[in-house]
């Protein structure tokens, strides 16, 4: 039986759940797909997380391969392939808690980067899982700079093999998942030497274990890094190389060769490599980090109308606190954010499906524009969805700290993204290097990328906005983010080039803006996102709702990021401080439309309650009862052998005799 | 041997890092007590915390009760008692991984709140752990509104006694610590019922288990809540009471007795009970908020100068990751807070002080405006060291994911305080209630509290500076945080007014301002903060580089406050954007001048290796040695069942036989 307080929060939804979770998912074909999945993923007792939170590194990563090996079995039961519809709707399904998904990555990297012959050797192998496969880049010192990884493959031509070395003990390989454990096969980053030249980082195929007993090779020093903060399941591993010997043909060659005879030849255009990144990038988004932030909206939303605490109105029972205006503040933002990103990984998606055909007919002029946009937005997104989650935490008190709540594995899980596949310093960056250099080419009449264009189009008006209610006109909020955006790149760009022209050389130069750079490219970013949300909500049909609370969160993801950054929208008087007292009272009113809505908002997401895996968070809100029996199977209710050892001497008084 | 990159850091400090550190211990006689207590804490294998991260929570809560029975013999053997100079400093050398800190609010409440009668008999007993106690007040469905708790106590004269009872599940008590496990009594908070008349919340004691075997006594369902995002090491636990009768002595009466007859007796005044949770919020300041932040400033600055990482000029070494503008950016900051929230917690302290001595004299006066900053400053600490926490892990990168790093444990146990003795958003809007009375009585020249007597001068003058040094002038930013706090408490008073004066219900007007509220709270806070570490720097003798660097800090704390709320400064003019771009300049320069001091200014917190328990923050830098040998010792590096049982035939290619 469903909690009343949460049941009546679905009697007055404004808006055909249904048919937001049938947009959401792209159709209700594809709903119907995803649910098809979720349904025979978890009806099998195999892939349960029940016991998730109970469990030990140990525990975990010996469920998460009995979870892949078994998933090779489903796939095959249900007809399920790689290319097949269902496929994306897996992991999802998963809740990403399975091993070798490194082993994709490796053989992702062969195919992208090895030549015809070495495809046909090693694909076959790795899809039948006669080895399986890691990844190793990232080395103890050294992640971001690749140019600096240390590790070394000496090219010998009298035995056709190179020699692979860690010469020191930054150039261990470190973090590779699969590799602590599984792999018996990995990828392996080192600098290329021949004949005493050094050509730079090339990839390399090398065996780690033996197929036949699981042992390391010789030469080989390979283990576990042991506990982090989350990724229990993963066994991220080290990797010691010490002459490790390999053939010729097992450099990954389609753009580079090393000859018999040592001679080194380039072949092909790297660009493609850059295209790589930036698919990895944009595909994270929608599992890695807007996942995790739906689920912690539905989790923190579905309490916050069970939970009642303290009296809003003297006399009255105690209130549900989702009617307080603080907790409306924490929460609805996560989950205009949350739809808001929805939309704008579509917009990279498709940005992506365009860049990819143009690339397949060699036509590579999307791809600055392209790791600009998914490095930014990598950046910005992964950033806001973490806080977004710890806010969700936060707003659930004592019970949100719970591992029952479910919460906390999503923080810390999706903290990791902030990190992974490009630090977001770093990746921010890269994007305000693309913006700074279309801003000068836009300054100096040339043309620019389609996001950039209005970089060439400054304005220096006011914004016309006489009232609260104008700013619910998307059209004038798209139009201060854009200012503001302007603003910031052309101001760093002027400051960058006053230091110039003062003397300080470039790159102290460039080192001096990268606070204010870092903002620019915040801005860009969140001006695109904002302008894209107000796109699709135009594009909506306007029938079930769907629009108009569509609208509503548009609003208030516009409005939300204004009050959020009033310094930003006031600065050079664009925006008026009278102006922003219309934003505030606008803003603070959204939340109370919004909240009637909130409960069914996340019902839309779809979520089962297994792959919420919260005693918080459950369709049915019973939250007191789940927590009470999930915390009875914990093993800390199992009899502990501190009593014997310490509490029964202590109280039956032997300490005066210590 | 020192990792010269870290060693480097220090020839070159300005200042005297062993004077530093006495200032902040409050003398050299401090420092050296502190220092003798983690001597011995440290030297004691009982007390190691050297594989905390590789246990799982039986074995960390294992842990913590034999280091608490241990800690008994040691103070014994060092002639240390709870009311000498070293007590203070335990705590703190265990990083408060220890048991039975709930046995201690046990006796305190009995103190507080027991009658002499009840003092002699039941502290003597908890002194000599003849029993060891809990505190249970929170219940499943009741955190914050105490007047909302369920469990209920009735008087039944025949027998006279107290029957207990939880009669919903929601009216479970949840949370207490040591209740899961260890205790054999609690202070139980229950509604009181006399001849089916409620007299509200009052404590009782109940013993739960047995003294003899430990076994829950009759009536009792008891254990452990599961797993939590830290505090492995406490025995959360729930307790249910079923028709529990304990004797009509157990009720503390202190203050409210139940005669025979049952007749309800108040005695005495009962303010004293609100200053005891001013003292609670006070003393976790220090250790549980402070002592992580300055941790993870320490870890992450000094990893921050041996991690090279990409070039800043090019054809130069890799650059040390603190040469980055955007890295002293992150990090920086969190330093200058840690100082500015040190000197806060002194001015605090004192205050408590002068209040305690006031309720001796049995004058309460101080009592709203010391309520008002432990909650202010409790609330606005925790947040900001637990974001700043969070910054430091993520401002390591990869390695500051690793539990190793000794960051994920520092972040997910801050985390908590944000949460306990109060949630911070319903102590900001306690504050901010304070604030608003107190703007009332000002504007009606009515005297008010010290701390808020400049809410009396409203000044309507606009910031003086013309240059970005004037921003260097304490006077010139401490004159705008007041600014900013009388503008937001002043305008937030109006639009209550407003609404209540349009016909708004008084508590729906005061819901509507909450949001407002709560910022008006917080400048107030940053503002006090701010004017005191001012005055502590002018107070500071000017040898020994101490003061410089002080006032750098003191800078960089008002200028980053500035920079991250620049909207509230420039709202109403007080500050223009040219004077803006004047702190952004100052600020920014700022960063490069501190830096320089960085690793001496996490040195002089005189945390020692075995406290910082991390790999990346040791005192010799050899952070990827230790990160190695670290990891060699997990148990993720023995064997796994999983290679016998789902590799193996996996890679022997079962598979396609399944």
């Amino acid at each position: 039986s469903v909690n009343p307080d949460l049941a009546s929060e679905r009697q007055t939804a404004s808006f055909s759940v249904e048919k937001l979770t049938a947009l959401l998912d792209g159709g209700t074909e594809q709903t119907q797909i995803r649910r098809a999945v979720v349904e025979a993923i978890e009806s099998d007792p195999v892939f349960s997380r029940e016991n998730q939170y109970f469990q030990t590194q140990n525990e975990r990563y010996e469920a998460a391969v009995r979870k892949a090996v078994h998933l090779q079995k489903k796939m095959h039961e249900m007809g399920w392939t790689e290319n097949g519809p269902e496929f994306k709707y897996i992991y999802r399904a998963l809740s990403g808690d399975v091993a070798f998904l490194l082993h994709r990555v490796f053989m992702r990297s062969i195919s992208v980067l090895g030549s015809d012959k070495q495809v046909a050797k090693w694909i076959p192998l790795a899809s039948q899982h006669k080895l399986i496969g890691s990844y190793a880049q990232t080395e103890l010192g050294h992640g971001t700079y690749l140019q600096g990884l240390e590790t070394t493959a000496l090219f010998d031509t009298a035995t056709q093999e190179f020699i692979l070395n860690t010469p020191k003990i930054s150039a261990m390989k470190w973090w590779p998942g699969d590799m602590g454990r599984s792999a018996t096969h990995t990828v392996v980053f080192a600098q290329l030497y021949i004949h005493g030249k050094c050509y730079g980082i090339h990839p390399f195929i090398v065996q780690i274990r033996s197929l036949q007993d699981h042992s390391l090779c010789p030469g080989i020093t390979a283990g576990d890094i042991g506990p982090k903060m989350n990724f229990e399941h993963v066994d991220n591993g080290y990797l010691l190389l010490k002459n490790v010997r390999i053939p010729r043909e097992n450099m990954l060659s389609k753009f580079c060769e090393v000859r018999p005879d040592g001679t080194y030849v380039r072949q092909g255009s790297q660009k493609i490599n850059y295209f790589t990144m930036t698919t990895v990038r944009i595909s994270l988004i929608s599992d890695e980090v807007l996942t995790p932030l739906m689920k912690a909206c539905t989790i923190a939303i579905r309490y916050s109308v069970v939970r009642r605490q303290s009296k809003l109105k003297p006399g009255e029972q105690e209130a549900k606190i989702l009617d307080y205006q603080t907790q409306q503040e924490k929460l609805l933002p996560q989950l205009a954010a949350a739809y808001a990103f929805h939309f704008i990984n579509d917009y990279l998606q498709e940005l992506f499906n365009r860049g990819y055909r143009e690339i397949q007919r060699k036509n590579f002029d999307m791809l600055p524009e392209l790791h600009a946009l998914s490095s930014g937005f990598k950046a910005v997104i992964t950033q806001h969805c973490t806080a977004g989650v710890e806010i969700c935490l936060r707003a659930c008190g004592g019970h949100g700290y719970s591992l029952l709540s479910g919460l906390p594995s999503l923080y810390t899980k999706i903290l990791a993204s902030c990190i992974y596949e490009g630090e977001n310093t770093i990746l921010l960056l890269q994007t305000a290097r693309f913006l700074i250099k279309c801003f000068m080419a836009a300054s100096a009449g040339q043309p620019v990328p389609p996001s950039v264009t209005y970089l060439a189009a400054v304005k220096h008006g006011k914004c016309p906005a006489k009232n609260k209610l104008d700013f619910l006109s998307s059209d004038i909020y798209t139009e201060a983010y854009q200012h503001v955006a302007v603003r910031l790149i052309s101001s760093t760009a002027a400051k960058l080039q006053d230091l110039i022209q003062s003397g300080v050389k470039k790159h102290d130069a460039w080192n001096q803006c990268t606070v204010q750079l870092v903002k620019a490219s915040k801005a860009h970013c969140h001006y695109i996102a904002v302008k894209n949300f107000a796109e699709t909500v135009e594009k909506l049909e306007t029938k079930a709702g769907i629009q108009k609370i569509m609208k509503h969160l548009c609003d208030l993801f516009a409005l939300h990021g204004i009050f959020s950054n009033t310094g930003a929208f006031l600065h050079d008087g664009y925006t008026s401080a009278a102006q922003m007292d219309m934003v505030t009272a606008s803003y603070l009113d959204l939340l109370a439309v919004i909240r009637k809505d909130a409960v069914p908002l996340v019902d839309a997401f779809d979520f089962t309650d297994k792959s919420l895996n919260s005693a918080l968070g459950s369709y049915d809100g019973q939250v007191y009862q789940r927590l009470y029996e999930w915390a009875q199977k914990s093993p800390t209710n199992q009899m502990s052998p501190a009593y014997e050892r310490y509490l029964k001497p202590l109280l039956h008084n032997t300490l005066s005799k210590l």
